[in-house]
């Protein structure tokens, strides 16, 4: 069978395509997001793409020319459903044609769960009543249930039962029923629905909402949804919201609103690219950071900021999506995972949970990166974690020339140690705007690795014309003025520098001080993770240089991704998976880094690149020895 | 001791007093209601009573000049509290004073209970968190309670944890928490506050809704409220009601909302003499007829009057007070016991739980009168069970000068055999205004055994000035216009004889149909309990006359008053009754009366005064025998 190779644009992702198939077919198959109501049948025309070279393609289809203008045909606009493939081609996607928000790393790498969900839809037909036997409607359901199904005891959600007698009787005696835990009924419909079951799993970043809508009859993801975290508005790191909330009950409700509108959003974009309702949705499960999860729920965060730095509420959280008015079935819920502490929140039980080191023999290193990161050492037989303050620099946040990965940012760079002559990749390939954090961190540990700047951050006496001097001060020039879509020259400065070694401080701090803990040494790790929405563009390479992480071999380190997001979709599809996430968020050991005493002095040794003992940092060593 | 005899008015009751009692002493352990908001303190002024004869009576006190008017003390007014009883009294009890509605029967029979309520306060200790022990808040309470008490997989109602952190330092780590069903915890308090722990027993009938309200620690009933169901205004009868409330469902919606504005009034009436808060009432345990308690749940009702006239929902059925709007905790729920049939229902259930006729080795006959009437005939053995639309005769409804038991309603008539003369009681002993359903009893019963009227309800030619004419009907003159407050002739027609005679018919087809399947005679029945709102005001042997009930012994007769109401409140005080009221809601049999062959024969038959073989009412025909 014939393959052809599809590039999709402005990522820039490849995917190998079988002779004859859709454009749609091999961008679903490769996670590419293209918009899609009718699911491929040339109905919808959502799922416009444009194609400049229009040769050997298939020919224009009924359906394109009922959708497309004929100005936009001349443009290369096609349906991504109706083109099929017969040669190599490159792909762009319009920003109308997109599933969710690019470059923000939603999939995560996850465990399979034997699929238990908390939600079961059974469809019954039932007897009619006699006179004889004149069984009573909800006992005909229940009766049933129990007979066939084995299940006693079950309660009814009240509004439910008001119109049973009708529903019943609509459905001519045949009804489908949804059971929450086996233990409630929440739904009622005529008829056989039971294909129809659904629920959403959400993590709710301190920068991003991203969501997976998941049907739980298959376990299999129907749809995404990401966007900004919307209390943005009210600071960027945990600190200044959970201040805000503290403030009045008013504030502190105005911010669990941004939350929860943020969620609708996101369940509304998930459920209109699927074709899915969303009274389908019959649970949510979320995770996020103890704070986030706080506030979204509209607990009480005050305490979180204060010693002992206590989680008000370290849950499980059951909640109706009604009382929170989150849109979903009436009667559906919403399972909060529990926290681990009041700065290691479900997200990190999500992140254990996701790549499984409770279970392995091996001792691994799990770090999440993100405004607040945190960091797991240990394995099977025990785990400790703490929470590092990162804050957003890793996001291109209070970098000068920092950007969200967003088109136009630039994501790889490569300096030639010799003639310090700069090599770099922007997303989409067009002209830079900015440097996003992948950039970032190769920047630092690029221009340290060539000599640039000393292990300080200092900015050492080298010859070259890409050493300028802004306002007195010195910069380093990634792109020059006339290279740039901004007409400046994109440079990294002191400033620049001096952030991205408080986070990568901050970070490795973490690690140290776990490792301490735990007493292990970089040779007694044997996998590194490191997941996290931004994780997968890291340049490993660049991470140790920096200092970012210990120095582990490359192969020993996984990019996992978001596995928050895969924890709570786990926990969505299993009930197993729901009482491991309680486990252990009681047996995860947690280390209140502040409290510990070599905390200041561990900070300041990682300050310095890629770390104040480069002796721990081998690979790193030996690279400087034979490049000096 | 000496005592003396206190009459309380309107009432006419009659109550011993040890000497130097207060007069609210005395109404209260003689069940006279009488508000008092302070517990009898001289604070409140809410016992306002009047004494007519102020000879002899303590001092007016402090507190009484402070509560009183000098023109109301000229009058005689005092506050009950305050006045010690050192001779024979009368007291009028002003309206303004009162508790509840004067002669509607709340109290009723029960049994005795293992108090094992739904609801549990329980007072915390906690541990303040430490750096080296930051244990979460909700995680610190929970695990108190399951080292303490045993109390596992406890779960958070949503809107108590959003606080939790700072109700937990508003106590300074003493706290009480309240628990549903030891599953839930439903409220969380600063200090403690396990004494105010109170539900609320509530019995929907068609034409009244009373109430108790219940300290939960004690079982002590310790407030009282009864009200006229408001859903009156829509038909006195359930049919009417359920044919309303089919016609839309905002006619649906109003019917429940007039039930529950009835409820929400009886409560505060309780509370507000109990000096008890409505947020401290958690639970509310409702019986009433399935029609009733459909409407107040505001399940559709339709098909309950369609063959095969099933209930929607037998039930029981658990939904919060804030879904329904029942003032209450915020948290509380209502527990809506198990209906048995489409018109035997939750209130039948409580006749039975509270007679315990299903636990006797006896032979046992339960009416519960009423507009509609349930019978019960059987024993731990089994039961069968029927209803018996009586209609509202026996309430005054639908007899010329029928009236409810009120001040001034005729309530116990005797004729003289040989004269016709006519002896009757009112309420209050006050000139008559009508005759109320003990009357209308008596009156037919009296009639009949006279020879005014014959067995089939026709009057005889007798020779009395009592019977006259009316516009070419005759009547029977009960009290002369010259008598009443009416300034007419207060009579029985012969359309009152027929509607009394159908009424009584409708409850004897009952009992003789049960008798029937049941295989049992008159000899074979070793206990009646005659239940219902106004049964303790029948005369039984004018009962047996008409042929209301079986000719039985009147020693086997019991009069067990409101047992629906006592029921609810025996499952308010123990979880195991619920089972028990719900295993006794399946196991019960029920007969289907219009589907039954001899119905109608039977129907026929039961209209003749006392029965149509008089061999099956003994003791009438050696009567009739004896003075023919």
């Amino acid at each position: 069978m014939k393959r052809f190779t599809v590039r999709f644009e402005p990522e820039g992702k490849k995917l190998s395509a079988v002779d004859a198939s859709t454009i749609l077919e091999v961008a679903k198959g490769g996670g590419i997001g293209i918009r899609s109501e009718c699911g491929g049948k040339g109905k919808c025309g959502k799922c416009r793409v444009i194609i400049a070279n229009q040769l050997h393609l298939s020919e224009i289809s009924e359906a394109e020319k009922e959708h497309l203008t004929p100005e936009e045909i001349s443009k290369g606009y096609r349906l991504a459903c109706m083109v099929s493939i017969r040669r190599d081609l490159t792909v762009v996607i319009p920003s109308e044609s997109r599933l969710s928000v690019r470059r923000i790393q939603i999939q995560g790498m996850e465990q399979p769960v034997k699929l238990d969900p908390n939600i079961r839809k059974i469809n019954l037909v039932l007897e009619k009543p006699t006179v004889q036997n004149p069984v009573a409607d909800d006992l005909n359901i229940l009766t049933h249930l129990e007979k066939v199904y084995g299940l006693r005891g079950l309660e009814w959600e009240y509004e439910l039962i008001k119109n049973l007698p009708d529903t019943i009787r609509e459905g001519n005696w045949n009804i489908t029923v949804t059971l929450l835990n086996d233990h409630k009924v929440i739904d009622l419909e005529p008829g056989d629905t039971t294909s129809r079951n659904f629920g959403f799993a959400v993590d709710i970043g301190t920068s991003k909402i991203v969501g997976y809508l998941v049907n739980l009859n298959s376990g299999e993801v129907v749809g995404l949804g990401s966007l900004e975290n919307p209390q943005i508005a009210f600071g960027e790191d945990i600190l200044s919201r959970i201040s805000y909330a503290e403030e009045s009950p008013e504030k502190r409700r105005r911010l669990q609103t941004l939350a929860i509108e943020g969620i609708n959003k996101i369940v509304q974009t998930a459920c209109g690219e699927s074709g899915i309702k969303q009274s389908e949705i019959y649970e949510l499960t979320v995770v996020g950071n103890t704070a986030m999860l706080s506030l979204f729920l509209g607990i009480q965060t005050k305490y979180l900021h204060l010693a002992p730095y206590v989680p008000g509420v370290k849950g499980p959280v059951v909640v109706k999506t009604q009382e929170l008015g989150i849109n979903a079935n009436p009667r559906a819920s919403v399972y909060a995972l529990p926290n681990i502490a009041g700065y290691v929140g479900a997200d990190a039980v999500g992140d254990v949970l996701a790549t499984n080191i409770h279970e392995m023999d091996e001792m691994c290193l799990l770090v999440d990166v993100g405004t607040n990161g945190e960091v797991f050492v240990g394995n099977r037989e025990d785990i400790v974690s703490c929470s590092c303050a990162a804050g957003p620099a890793f996001e291109g946040v209070h970098i000068q020339h920092g950007m969200k990965a967003v088109s136009g940012a630039i994501e790889r760079i490569r300096i030639d140690p010799k003639t310090f002559e700069v090599k770099y990749a922007t997303i989409d390939g067009v002209k830079p705007v900015g440097i996003c954090g992948s950039g970032v961190i190769d920047a630092v540990a690029e221009m340290f690795k060539c000599g640039i700047i000393s292990e300080r951050g200092k900015f050492n006496d080298v010859d070259t014309v890409r050493m300028i001097r802004v306002e007195g001060k010195p910069e380093f020039v990634i792109a020059w003025k006339e290279e740039t879509a901004i007409e400046k020259n994109i440079t990294v400065s002191l400033k620049d520098i001096e952030e991205v070694q408080l986070a990568k401080a901050a970070i490795h701090t973490g690690c140290a001080i776990l490792m301490e803990k735990k007493a292990v040494t970089e040779e007694d790790i044997d996998r590194v993770f490191i997941a996290g929405a931004f994780g997968n563009y890291i340049d490993p390479e660049s991470a140790k240089f920096l200092g970012l992480i210990p120095d582990v071999p490359t192969e020993k380190i996984t990019f996992a991704g978001n596995t928050a997001l895969a924890g709570a979709k786990m926990a969505l599809l299993s009930r197993e998976v729901r009482k491991t996430a309680q486990k252990l968020s009681r047996w995860i050991r947690y280390v209140e880094l502040m409290a510990e005493p070599n905390f200041q002095r561990e900070f300041v040794k990682s300050t310095l690149i890629p770390y104040k003992h480069l002796e721990r940092y081998p690979s790193v060593k030996k690279y400087l020895e034979n490049h000096s």
